[in-house]
């Protein structure tokens, strides 16, 4: 069967896995202090542009968000979220277990426009009662986002611009962050991107690692005594060179950026595929995440063939659809989707 | 200047006040065990129709929402509300604190339906993904809401139906009770709230107390070690006695609820005004909250003579603006608010 | 009987009480904007001699340990405490509830001492492997202690001394603060108290109010945001008078200083009833609660007459009894006392 | 340089490895839902005797204490642990974060006897307090200990005793369970301990994985909702295959304990060649951990040639220094710690 259930069907890259095999008998120091975390966190500032940004690396995206977000916010602070965004809906209320609200704002396509945050804002600030709301304390956006559509330059610029209004750390949880910066329809440059927010992170998990994401303070430092926060969150690795060398590899001769573009150039063709069948989409998306709308018996028979996800439902006889590719789909893959498209 | 502001703008009602006075000197025992307390509760479950009832004198009404609530929900948990819940929006984010998620869900007037509430409940448990989002654990509802509306005994019951199907404990947020169960539109009496729900509170602060929550889990026990529960939270008085003898006497001779009518009898003639004036409703309530669209300049002119909340921004030139009568709104303040008006 | 169970068996202090009586029917603003509450911190702030001071109102004590404490921490840090503190004992786990550890160190008669704490921070910080331990962010003291025992200035002065040298703020809990100014033992005054923290509380509850605690953050700002976070602990009053009146006559004419003083006239009365008789003390208290040690029949002989309290096990047959005075405490209670005594 | 450091300083045993590489292709289902994780659990639950176990899987030890014992208890409840416990200590407050108090009992050489805790419980509910205090919820112990030291089977049978006589579970960190069980020492088997337990983890981080820890719940069900917990705490992998994997490939052909075995015989040599030196034990240990007290000077010079850690200082002039094996340890470093030692 040809699985384009999901982005994390497959194991590591075999590049990624080379240089774990590689390093495997090495004596390294523990807690993230070994030779390829420093390493893969220079590479990491260079490829980002910024020489003085604080680079930690964190196992899953979840826990990135809950860490990261946790530790910018003041206690009383809540984070601004799109209303589909991961964090408001699929982490099992991991921010709200910190103790903090996801102040959730409406969306289109999965994105949070800067004029929703800044009418929330206005209103905020406006209302005398805000002495007994929930304070805002941090953006959080998803680039590309749930839906795998993307901001535009402008779109982050006009966000960016906002933030720094009222003061607002702006934060890019970048699960998927490769598959946006080599879409087609990417106008924005990773140093541009780090450029335009205080903090983001590299997903690895789902850009060819085994497991890892790689979180940037870009420009400032850390929130204090950031070691002890990723501890009291039980992320700490004690063989931290796991997440090092991973990454290590993976910006080395630019090959997350070559798993990035791979894995888009066949969802651009798996996208095609699903156009040419007549499948409705969801959302136009130019990342690795598509998204059509499927009636319940066209699932039934392709289930037979293809591994995909059941999104949610759609209305009674329909769901929406995910089909996804990475580092591990083929050609081959896709020409046996043809085939049974073509059935 | 006549006082419209809130109904927590004067003291505890002269009887209520009294009864302080009286039993001032007496040598009570601590933390709620006092004969008062005791009394106050025997007369609050006769008054309820549940001889078996758990009850329980809490300080606030906020304080009241986050202990029961944290107290019922398990950890992955979340508690369902109206978007303009209480705890959704003005308790600067106590429920999160405590480490759950309000799941907001759309409501009108305040009020939340059974069938968003049931909507969302077969979304929850359709959606293959369920496992990743926070589990509905408690149905919060306002009586009456926020913005001074009520149920209807048969929305109650649906409601109430709703959760039974998904045993989900219904709980109610009654910190102006009273001005529910006495309004001219209540068609349900106290005994037949409590046993539409698993645990509410009767407010005291609003209805006639200086403070004073009173929670009463109907029928059935409260959560295991709610008293330590209590003192966790910081809400467990040394001398408790200031609780129960204040509830001992609003449930004397039916005090409260006469409290509650001379409260709703002020609020018809203050609509009645309001209504004469030429004033546009934000809402109709039939209790002891009235909700207006006034202009700036009439607010300008009004706030000279009047003391009245402005509620939020309704539009570049106008707001919401909250009148609310209480124990202390005498004939006088309304025969005064009559003239104002009718400058 | 005679009560001596505890310093919160009676009401409020009449000279209060006269004062929510006075006030009751005043239209005042809410959530402790009102003007007694205005007039009672600026007396605070003269009694302290901390004219730049934050003053803020709290209901309890536990309360006020968990949002000051709490606000003060950044999340990784925890609060240095007696081992027999009250926030390590008996406030059934509020601050570990807010996430923080209680670092509870070893202590004598209620007390830590200056050495301790320094001990402790220099192995703290010369232990390499402090990144995976709590960091150290507040110290915590009680004047008087658990225990009715009081440090003296020159203890105090080197517990500021070791705070400052580690920037941390030392705070105070005071829950019981008049029964130690008043003492005869006491060496110190409240502006050099004041002058010696960084943040301590006024006690009300056990000096004569009903409820209430005063916070003073002495010298500096309260932490951001403070009245948001407290009610997000659910902590602020509607009725926010109830704290402001009672805290306005408290510090009116002294009648603070006017209760303690009694109340330890009375204690030192009983004390030496209880040295006469030949009870064994526990400790040396110079405050307003007598800890002896009792054998199990003289506790039966003794219950028949007077209510005290039963402290904790000393050993199979003994038990560590309590006896507190408060301003309730009458001569022709004394005089009872001493005549079962002589029995 | 030998390295003697910890045992986490080289990767994963050569054959996890090779699984990982054999499997890194396929195409797996995610979140732990794959067939290895499947296979592992049925072969860790035949290991230790328990057919009707739940079995999960985290990611680090700090990780798996914070959702294991937050989710066994309840909101005012605490975990007792030694003094010296890794939560008590070592673990940034991990378990604090999560609300709940660390009841540090004293503790010799790593180990709480079911004496001390006996004692604890009888004061608790003895002393009329308790309603203020944190309720024990479950008892904490390591095996081995941070020490290195081990309970005999008498010892685990006792605080099992003491354990079911209360009605708490006992949860038993294995971070190092190999190097317990396969010690000389050892007087007890896996089904064993398995059986006088009701939750341990068996940990794979520190014996021969390159992360992961497999949480057995004995013979009962896990918490309500774990997989959710385990989510909201973030410790939810997407690629939940990595520890699948080496937990299929550590629990066949007795790998886990051949890894375990390996190290103690390395480490029994190495103790000897300690002793040679004339080295003092901080402890006896038995296990895969060795703690002498060396002098400054001694430190400096071993320095340059091998790889230790300084557990804490001891005195001015003398730290605390760990030596560890793990199954990267070979015959060859044995021997050059030797002649180094001779020299």
């Amino acid at each position: 069967m040809i699985s384009f259930a999901n982005d994390y069907t497959a194991g590591a890259h075999p590049d990624v896995l080379q240089r774990l095999i590689e390093t495997n008998a090495e004596a390294l120091s523990g807690y993230g202090t070994d030779t390829y975390s420093a390493a893969a966190k220079e590479k990491i500032r260079a490829a980002c542009g910024c020489p003085g940004a604080d680079v930690y690396f964190l196992v899953g995206g979840t826990q990135t968000n809950q860490v990261v977000i946790g530790s910018l916010l003041d206690d009383c602070e809540g984070v601004i979220a799109a209303r589909t965004g991961h964090i408001s809906v699929r982490e099992a209320g991991a921010i709200e277990y910190t103790g903090h609200k996801v102040i959730a704002l409406r969306s289109k396509d999965g994105k949070l426009s800067a004029e929703t945050v800044k009418e929330y804002l206005t209103g905020y600030y406006a209302d005398g009662g805000h002495g007994h709301m929930v304070y805002p304390g941090v953006v959080y956006i998803s680039y590309p986002t749930e839906y795998g559509t993307l901001y535009s330059k402008k779109e982050l610029t006009e966000l960016c611009s906002v933030c720094k209004e009222y003061s607002l750390p702006l934060y890019i949880d970048g699960a998927r962050l490769g598959y946006g910066l080599e879409s087609p329809e990417c106008d924005i440059t990773l140093p541009e991107l780090a450029g335009l927010c205080d903090a983001f992170y590299i997903g690895g998990t789902k850009v060819g690692a085994l497991c890892g994401e790689a979180v940037v303070f870009t420009g400032a430092k850390a929130p204090r005594h950031f070691v002890t926060k990723i501890k009291q969150h039980g992320a700490l690795l004690a063989k931290g060179r796991l997440l090092g060398v991973q990454f290590d590899a993976l910006f080395t001769d630019g090959l997350y950026m070559k798993i990035s573009r791979h894995a888009i150039d066949m969802a651009m063709r798996l996208k095609e595929i699903l156009a040419e069948r007549g499948y409705r989409f969801y959302v136009d998306s130019p990342t690795n995440q598509q998204f059509v709308i499927l009636g319940d018996e066209e699932i039934e028979r392709l289930r037979g063939w293809v591994d995909f996800s059941i999104w949610e439902r759609y209305d009674g006889s329909h769901a929406i659809v995910r089909f996804a590719t990475s580092w591990a789909t083929t050609e081959a893959d896709i020409a046996k989707l043809r085939r049974v498209m073509e059935e």
